[in-house]
């Protein structure tokens, strides 16, 4: 095997200079390599000659750090990667508390797409924008500047992407502190003049069929930057509590799960997406006229899971405190704006808990993840205020500071029946509240506060909750917040194994098919709670975006899942 | 409407003493409300004058930190929901680098559940884990202990879960530092003894078929940590470099997809879990007998995705810089220790950006997480490298600091070709890399350094990868690591519109299925690149867990997705 010369021994000893000793291997590669003898940003495009003054202007500029070329003799085999280096983004010069002050004088170079062209007589004011945040990068281009016949010919257009480099100086306008005085531009890609997202505003409801291209808007952009700040606070909160983030399962054959309408997946139906043209016929069946599910993929029946919830259970069971973040299906016939078919859920689950450790792990996590986006997306924040919903800041400033009310269903019920205000729907104790009640008693009654209520009637909540000790109701609850009703729902779960078994029996479910839940209660069962909280709902919470179809990047609606 | 007696204003003026303005509301709900008078945690539990004086113990050790009572005088409409705080949790104690010696002599109460009992003449010592870490916490326990009845008489057995206070006292053994000196034990739940998972050694394959309980093992349990540590090491190393986390969709009937065999989603089939006899003939159809794709959910074909990348792309290209992480599903029928129906991916994208840029993104991520678990899961690490795979440490930490090296194609195939080693598969330009070859050129070739492989040959690669100027390659990149082969695979986009409109021709795909993603090349294209990684291969990678279905909670599989 000639240990000592093979470039594994050899390398492990001192990586580099030892590279050499595989020049043997290199010589029939050179021929392609040469193409990539130039230095390394986009030196692979179309326009190279052009983009050569891009990377020699970058790089003199001091802020496009790209890596050093490998210092590495020709003709030898493997090369280092080389090192990731962030390139400058607009939020790194506009996102600072100075706005970019502290960097006027600076020689710097951004890249992103033209949001609006005003060419004036003398000079043409460009905005800029890189999604990195809201704001744009305003930039001053007088005829001098280099690359300017791109602009003077219209090639240049909103939409179009550009690569710009000049220097920061203070900003004449009103509108931001800095712009950038340009020497430079170079048109990195044309925007066709049937771009459709041009500066007249248009409706969400056109965006929605032009979701590919809406997170180049402002308040598309706001949403997709909130909702990453959401998701990320979301897991800084349970990671910093200890909990474990547990993958449940997305398709499942397993037959207890059942809450709401479920999808059915299936490889029986040939999955070619070129021809809609199925015969009915080619789906195996049975000598019965049944379907054959023993020839499906999974050899039964199998959905796409509508919680993870049962299933958190098991790793709580065995962790101690486990989350779940993953997307949920129900295939229910909504075409509302407050559901979807496809969304995602968090569910904690903590061990050895009971109902208050999880309103109050509810609460201190909605607090968390508010107080997160109020103090890491102020600018995106504002412009919810000013374009969406005013007042926004206020009512998630309340509550990420107020105390958060809990009060039972059953005084819930007494309040609303002492309301002097008129219901759509009755309020009758063992009914569940609707959206009208949860809004009157968290905006209305508690002005504004969060309110938990806890303690529903067990007829109309889930067999698994735990049954309190009146016999009447479980300990569930449900935080109701301003203007969305219903955010948060969770409960103790039934962790005794004879009160569960009793339960599945008098909701006439097949006890069987819940084997390995009523397992956790055989062996070493354990008092644990946890909450479900559908996670478009809080960005719809968090922005005050009214549609659910806009808190999620590609929403998938009864006859509609396009792109 | 009494605005100024409502409690909605009194509250948003002074919080607390106000709520006394609500206790016109309550009379109703004494009675229920006297059921929650005790103290907090768990105090609806059937045991609960065996509990009482759990918490009694609890609240003394000044270790159980559970919330004060809150102060409310009784009678009043909504409490304030208590302050969450975390239980004392096994790892904080041993997870420590003093592994427990700074809390001799403090007293604590602990819950977990029972791993092995050992009842000698004069004292027991019991295991007791809470999954919080691979530690066990060794209880000591005399005849004088309170509730040592339940030890004598059987019911604390292996799986039971257990409430245990006592002293923190340096241990005798040499297995630990500090033991518990128990002074009460309180049995939560009992153990059946047909509990599966006993001290002797049992196979990962049986452990498969009780998903539900073998995260409460060493292996799995330590499995689930890392897991979740990758996980979140994923998102701390994009957020950190200013990646925005988009949700790509799930359910999806877009035509341009197609990367593999897909699972069809449909409500043409009623969705029982009750019974699996359907007949074929409740599936709507046409007068010519094929399926009617009208009446299904979104009136068309719908499929779960194989890949976040193609949406991805819409949203790089309007906020520079994005990643996905979300479950994706191949129904390929592949019952093979590499494959799973249903897995995590990872996709960055980059905009403005080229391969090396692309490739630099990867090693960075790669190295990142990879130095995480090393920090933050030693005692876990330390098991693989004892008891799953000797050496891993080292495997690892050669990753975390080793530079990668990158080789073309082209060469990779010719240092196959000299190779000292015969292959299984013939080594031929033109043809993929087998897993054999993969291996090679990392395990041997590269002595374990992490390889990645670029520019291979157009005709093996997807049709969206950026051509090179050779007209025989692209730019793409597949990362191989030492055990697991290819671990990360990506490419530069093409991003010039009549090149990809050239591709899809020749390739003979519907250019109108794939008009949104040419709309990214028409209305300002960018160079941009990205990468995908699957998730449990880097589980494995990482553990160095054998078989993929272990490196997830609940594995799917072909013939199987149970619970």
């Amino acid at each position: 095997m000639a240990a000592a010369l093979s470039p594994a021994a050899s390398l492990q000893l001192r990586p580099y200079p030892t590279l050499r000793l595989l020049s043997l291997y290199s010589r029939a590669s050179t021929t392609l390599r040469t193409s990539h003898s130039l230095p390394p940003p986009f030196r692979s495009l179309p326009r190279r000659r052009c983009l050569c003054t891009v990377i020699t202007g970058a790089l003199y500029s001091g802020e496009r750090t790209k890596r050093e070329l490998v210092e590495k003799p020709r003709g030898e085999l493997g090369e280092r990667v080389g090192e990731f280096r962030r390139r400058l983004k607009i939020a790194e010069i506009k996102g600072k508390p100075d706005e970019g002050l502290g960097r006027v004088g600076q020689s710097i170079a951004v890249m992103g797409w033209v949001r609006t062209l005003r060419v004036q007589s003398s000079v043409t004011f460009m905005e800029v924008n890189d999604g990195s945040c809201l704001s744009n990068m305003q930039c001053v281009l007088g005829s001098e500047v280099e690359g300017y016949d791109q602009v003077e010919s219209g090639s240049v257009s909103t939409g179009a992407s550009v690569w710009v480099q000049g220097e920061v100086v203070p900003s004449q306008g009103s509108k931001q502190k800095v712009e950038l005085k340009v020497k430079k531009i170079v048109l990195l890609g044309k925007s066709d003049p049937s771009y459709p997202i041009q500066k007249k505003r248009v409706s969400k409801e056109f965006l929605r069929t032009k979701a590919h291209l809406r997170p180049r808007t402002n308040t598309f952009g706001a949403v997709a930057r909130v909702r990453n700040a959401l998701a990320f606070a979301t897991h800084k909160f349970f990671q910093e509590n200890g909990f474990v983030w547990v993958s449940s399962p997305i398709i499942t054959a397993s037959d207890c799960e059942g809450a709401g309408e479920q999808f059915c997946v299936t490889t029986l139906i040939p999955s070619s997406g070129e021809t809609t043209d199925t015969p009915l016929d080619t789906i195996p069946k049975t000598n019965n006229g049944l379907i054959d599910w023993s020839q499906d993929f999974f050899g039964k029946p199998a959905f796409l899971t509508v919680s993870g919830q049962l299933n958190g259970e098991t790793y709580a069971t065995a962790l101690s405190d486990i989350y779940t973040f993953g997307p949920t299906f129900r295939a229910e016939n909504s075409n509302t704006s407050r559901h979807l078919a496809e969304f995602w859920m968090i569910e904690p689950e903590l061990a050895f808990a009971d109902l208050d450790d999880d309103m109050a792990c509810a609460t201190a996590y909605l607090q968390y993840v508010v107080r997160h986006i109020l103090d890491n997306c102020k600018e995106d924040m504002e412009f919810f205020n000013t374009w969406i919903e005013k007042g926004i800041i206020d009512r998630l400033s309340n509550v990420a500071e107020k105390d958060f009310v809990q009060l039972t269903y059953t005084d819930a019920v007494e309040l609303l029946l002492k309301a002097k205000k008129k219901f759509e729907f009755p309020v009758k104790w063992g009914c569940d509240l609707q959206s009208e009640h949860e809004r009157y008693i968290t905006e209305e009654a508690f002005g504004g506060c969060p309110v938990v209520v806890r303690d529903y009637p067990k007829d109309i909540k889930a067999f698994y909750m735990r049954q309190n000790d009146d016999g009447k109701t479980v300990a569930a609850m449900d935080m109701l917040v301003p203007r969305v009703g219903e955010l948060i729902g969770g409960s103790q779960r039934e962790e005794r194994l004879d009160y569960l078994e009793a339960r599945l029996d008098s909701l006439n479910l097949n006890k069987d098919s819940y084997w390995w839940y009523l397992d956790l209660r055989r062996y070493g069962s354990v008092p644990h709670a946890g909450f479900g909280l559908g996670f478009e709902r809080l960005v719809q919470f968090a922005t005050g975006i009214d549609n659910i179809r806009d808190a999620i990047p590609f929403p998938r609606t009864p006859g509609s899942a396009e792109f």
